[in-house]
């Protein structure tokens, strides 16, 4: 039997909007017969605002691993930016947004918001897979010049990116994983 | 004199962190001597809790005008992102995430999030300078089977954004005027 904390209620509440069945290709090229669409729990008010807390508990939890004040957060287009801006309205701390790619208007560049050399950032993440994402996306931050301290995703696939995250010398973490929200293969 | 009401402090602020001085392309072609960095007051949350409750005011009103019962709340990437999330979290109404482009991978789509048939939708702007971005994302909505109320911008460049989008048939209203930031050309 499994006591239903509101933690892993809300990862049911996740599963329950987001989880589609079918063949799907995943950004990483694995075929998968599962996919989570995060949008479909991301464009959810009441779900983001039980979400905001969570991150905010894991962050500080990785100020405490990491022993390094988190100064800015992160998310990557398009996925992690409604997340990202929760989590900043819930924890007060400025953020950033990562581009895939550089616009080509105004002032172009593919870091938008404000970011200080050596500022300790946590990356906040959708759904990770192989963490492919998380990690262009760190690199972007650590090319000008921030400390990336960790990656925070929202879901675990369980495929690989805490090993590839973790490699690269970054804390992870995840507030749920597959298994949390009921999935099995 | 003016009278600094909580509105016209807000303008202020936002112009203290997001107004640049320069030579600058728009995205519309016209070259600009200012430009509004709006991910310079998205990605502060101290600003955007101050606007969320503009934008509800705002919703409401247009709700009021036309009559509609707004069931949805719209922003277009990736600048539209934050600021409608703001807005659903503090209105708890669910939106929608209007991409420039379709994506080729996972379940391809223009609009992320969930739309009903009919649904009346607002969309929220960043920043309005003749209004093209917002009649393009306006568009995906209606081909997709929205009823587009109408487009709240966060600042109005008053440079034909209002008269364009009005002359589409929709509602236009705008947090700010370039005049409420203090900017003369």
């Amino acid at each position: 039997m499994t006591t239903m904390t509101p933690e892993n209620d809300l990862a049911r509440a996740i599963a329950d909007v987001s989880l589609l069945r079918g063949t799907f290709t995943l950004r990483s090229g694995k075929i998968s017969n599962y996919y989570l669409d995060k949008y479909l729990f991301s464009t959810r008010p009441e779900l983001l605002r039980r979400l905001a807390p969570v991150f905010a508990a894991r962050i500080k939890a990785m100020e405490i691993t990491s022993g390094c004040r988190v100064a800015r957060l992160a998310g990557a287009e398009l996925g992690g930016i409604p997340l990202v801006t929760a989590a900043a309205l819930e924890t007060g701390l400025p953020c950033l947004f990562v581009r895939n790619k550089k616009k080509d208007y105004g002032t172009a560049k593919q870091l938008e918001g404000v970011l200080n050399r050596h500022d300790h950032v946590v990356l906040v993440e959708d759904v990770a897979t192989t963490g492919g994402q998380a990690l262009e996306a760190a690199d972007s931050l650590t090319e000008a010049g921030a400390h990336v301290v960790g990656v925070i995703a929202t879901i675990d696939r369980l495929e690989g990116a805490r090993e590839n995250v973790e490699r690269a010398g970054l804390l992870f973490d995840a507030l749920f994983t597959k298994r949390d929200l009921g999935i099995v293969e």
